[in-house]
């Protein structure tokens, strides 16, 4: 697999340092194909179809429903299929604008993500309505990526996307907290907080779970819609009131928050709901599985490696001084690990805007790393976002060593000045030392890799 | 060694854990301690002077000056002092006011630091009388620790403090950088840049150098008196030129790099200056000696170990997430390192201050860490500073762990606030955890601890 244009093959960093270090950054990315993670984690023999450690005896089964949403939902519906065929009964599932695959039983309805719009509602109604179609016998497989938060938006009854709209503006405003964020959603919505479990119940559920959350918090990725939800209604109205909001929302919400809190309607499911005894959750691709491939190609490479932490956030450019801190303990005493060493980091860090350049966290952590470690010959510093599309640019991240400021230098370019106006991509570009992968339809966030050779 | 006071013992961290912590502070002040610093790198068995791995034969000395500058200078003289007794000729350091240590032979002066005052002049004036006196078959004893640049300030002839001060008023507000500041102040100096090392030749000189700058780069540590400088006139003048503050400048200045630029005044000394060829720069105490004191004693109470770098920089709270990332991560999967896990970091990270409260580097970072593993039980992280002066306060730094948080909320402390207004002191006196030690007159930067038990 080729992940990487010819740009990124024309960077300044040397030749063989490239090919050193290129597969093991194909083998990260491959290790996480939304595909091939469905794959690796389902297979079908006879009618004894394996998921994860769990075995389903398809003979005991009468209907199996495929649903669910997230930019990876097209690839991961179409490698359902191909493993389980004719066995599929329908299916829906939502995904992004131009994620669209080629499916022949489930259908892939594109619609609109970060903002959902009413293609996604109708989407999520249809799956909606197979989940609650289907009953004791049936096996409804939920495929969850990034994106599926929005992209199983469907509010409950009486309250409207704009509703949710004027919502959210009015939490983030007055400084909410996620935790507080998510807990309203959940009692917003017939899917999010496991209510797509209790809708199924009482048929088996099954969630196929690609992560692009730091730490794979289950109740959070797409907002759990098979998990339990440990917020409550009295909660969510709690926090409106709290913040001194309760003119700003939306009255449908308010009201429908306020019969929850007063048990006019039920709770979202929690942990000692019989849907959960029959929903099994499986991480299928992560942060961790893309570090563990790397680590391991690295390895067979000889590299000596260290995986330090897959939970990383923070303001990229400072995070940056710890990555470079590494290499150049690494450089002077060999610890934590001897050279050649490979130091795989995932999570995902933030970027706060004050200039008017171009960027992506990943890029700006390398231009950071790049001044760090300016003069050490010795360490490659490299950032890549996953999903192939790190901030607004089309670039995954950018590749950063101890020549680059020399580099920069020859082309009169202050790395200086462009990290100052957040213009990390021009500055890549300049030097040739963009990564370039195009999309990869699977996120599990970013990737750091310190070399010391 | 009893490093903590009664206020740190009482702390809301568990009794059984801050117990296990101590020892392994304790172990790394203690290694870097001036005067045990001094002993472990120098011993006279009868005329057999060992300084590091070198060994000075005293029957071929006539005259040992004793001269430097630091804040742990007093300790460290009177260390060599017990080493050396009457076979030192005279001997003049300067310390900083309140840092006076008692001795017989070499005169301990008490001067201006940070800011260098006459006092300093007077001292450092006296010093490069003893070195420029020193022939051959002398040996010069040089004694440099932190605040060393200030306190061994001699400006050139013609140049006054007040110039100096000037100066660097302009330097600063030009945006200089430090590399660039350096640059003009050895050039401006009798005693910075190697101009010591070629004072005192054709004397033989032997630095003993208690490391303050991470990484410690030998010519950045005071000045580098005994280090060759790489840095030249023009380049001095050429700063001054293209910042455009030539007529900021005090003309004094200008007319001293001019003439040195012009080659009228001699170069500072370079590599290839016989000065060099007699002068032996040793490293007594760093970050690194620190760390790995730290870490032999939490192996031997059985801590599993990683040492991840003494580079460390960056702004406090963001590079607080990446040991929160790693205590996350071993409570997790037990990479980079299995539990019970202690992971040592040394460094120095600045704090930008946007509000109005009092703490300190390590203290922030501290308060940060709190936020970021608010719940994990099995973590505690811990930073310090090793002067045992963490900013503007009293406190060497602080302790945080997954209930700090908890223990916060009880008494209505909201951690975030007080973060926003970089008040982290205030924070952990309410809680007990503030670390306490007192001045340690030593200093070698930050370390910061991330157990995960």
């Amino acid at each position: 697999m080729n992940l990487f244009d010819s740009r990124f093959l024309k960077s300044g960093v040397t030749k063989e340092r490239r090919e050193k270090l290129l597969p093991i950054l194909s083998a990260a990315l491959a290790a996480v194909d939304p595909v091939a993670a469905v794959k690796r984690h389902m297979s079908l023999v006879g009618d004894e179809l394996r998921i994860g450690e769990r075995i389903y005896d398809l003979g005991q089964y009468r209907d199996i429903y495929v649903i669910g949403g997230g930019k990876a939902g097209g690839s991961m519906a179409k490698a359902t299929e191909e493993i389980l065929d004719d066995r599929l009964t329908a299916g829906v599932i939502n995904t992004k604008y131009g994620y669209l695959a080629k499916t022949e039983i489930v259908r892939v309805n594109e619609a609109g993500h970060p903002i959902p719009d009413a293609a996604a509602v109708q989407g999520a109604k249809e799956m909606a309505g197979l989940a609650a179609r289907a009953s004791d016998g049936d096996l409804v497989i939920c495929l969850i990526s990034g994106g599926g938060s929005a992209l199983m938006t469907l509010p409950v009854e009486g309250i409207t996307l704009a509703d949710i709209e004027v919502l959210t503006a009015s939490l983030l405003r007055c400084g909410a907290t996620i935790n507080e964020i998510n807990a309203i959603r959940k009692h917003l919505s017939q899917i999010k907080g496991g209510n797509l479990s209790r809708l199924a119940y009482p048929a088996e559920v099954v969630s196929l779970i690609l992560s692009d959350v730091v730490g794979n918090p289950l109740d959070v990725i797409a907002s759990g819609p098979t998990v339990p939800d440990s917020s409550s209604y009295a909660q969510a109205y709690d926090v409106i009131e709290r913040y001194g909001i309760l003119h700003e929302v939306p009255s449908s919400v308010v009201e429908h928050l306020r019969t929850g809190k007063e048990g006019i309607v039920p709770e979202t499911p929690k942990d000692d709901d019989a849907a959960f005894a029959k929903t099994y959750n499986l991480i299928i691709a992560s942060n961790e599985v893309a570090a563990q491939a790397a680590m391991a190609k690295a390895q067979e490479i000889s590299f000596n490696t260290v995986l330090l932490s897959t939970f990383v956030e923070g303001e990229a450019r400072e995070v940056a001084h710890v990555f470079s801190a590494i290499a150049k303990e690494i450089a002077h005493s060999g610890h934590p690990v001897s050279r050649p060493a490979c130091v795989v980091t995932g999570g995902e860090t933030t970027v706060t805007i004050r200039g008017e350049g171009k960027g992506g966290r990943n890029q700006e952590l390398a231009l950071a790393a790049a001044i760090q470690i300016d003069g050490l010959d010795e360490a490659t510093i490299i950032a890549l976002a996953t999903d192939g599309t790190d901030g607004p640019t089309d670039a995954a991240g950018a590749i950063a060593d101890g020549s680059t400021l020399i580099r920069a230098r020859d082309k009169d370019l202050s790395a200086s000045d462009y990290l100052a106006n957040n213009d990390s991509y021009h500055f890549f570009e300049a030097l040739g030392d963009l990564i370039i992968t195009g999309p990869t339809n699977t996120n599990v966030n970013d990737l750091t890799f310190v070399f010391v050779f």
